[in-house]
């Protein structure tokens, strides 16, 4: 049975799974066209400047894996809320890959009958290379 | 008439003014039971952590002072979300003030009638004392 919280949990996986693959159109046709990313210290940018820095990873040859826990999800209509425990390893050639941990805390909206991600506020830092194993 | 929205910001401002005068007990009034906090770089917190936190910068005799702009709020029944721009100054005796600055993301809960934060996700960051001015 396919509920709300399994869709938003699939929406995730699908998620990482393109950013992995470097599939970008995927992860754009997860989101909405006003979607808003947050991170600490920078404005809040839009769906544009999110296909900007994919395409940039991508020409800049950096690998992507990431790996997630949800730990909330809680709905109401056509609005949903997520928090995650997300780890995200951004290898580059020979260099020592770099490690990001932290917690996400999501809004999602059904639009067309479909979960979409709409908020996305993002707390990972680096991990210091000594401990990132 | 005071609309959800209305209620909803000025939480926020009595949430800002409890705040600056070192009330804890109003702030704690204004969230949930089982609120919790998320910051970059540590573990979600809640309303215990967050209460000795507060103690902790009235014992270290900080002033604190805050500035918000709201971005957005949305409600979807007994939920809502709201995006703020906060600048949040805290001075400690003859010592240059530290000022923070970003953006916050929150998710609010009607509880009982009332809207009461349940759910924050704070993105400031230091701003470097040269531009604090």
């Amino acid at each position: 049975m396919r509920n709300d919280e399994q869709q938003i949990r699939e929406l995730l996986a699908t998620w990482i799974r393109a950013s992995k693959a470097g599939d970008t159109a995927t992860v754009l046709s997860l989101m909405t066209d006003d979607a808003l990313f947050l991170v600490p210290g920078q404005a809040p940018f839009g769906r544009q400047m999110f296909a900007a820095a994919a395409e940039g990873q991508q020409q800049a040859r950096m690998e992507i894996d990431g790996d997630s826990e949800v730990l909330e999800i809680q709905i109401a209509g056509d609005w949903a809320y997520m928090l995650t425990r997300l780890t995200v390893t951004v290898r580059q050639g020979p260099a020592a890959p770099v490690v990001r941990s932290g917690h996400t805390m999501t809004v999602l909206a059904r639009r067309g009958g479909r979960w979409l991600l709409h908020r996305d506020a993002n707390l990972l830092v680096t991990v210091p290379p000594q401990t990132a194993a």
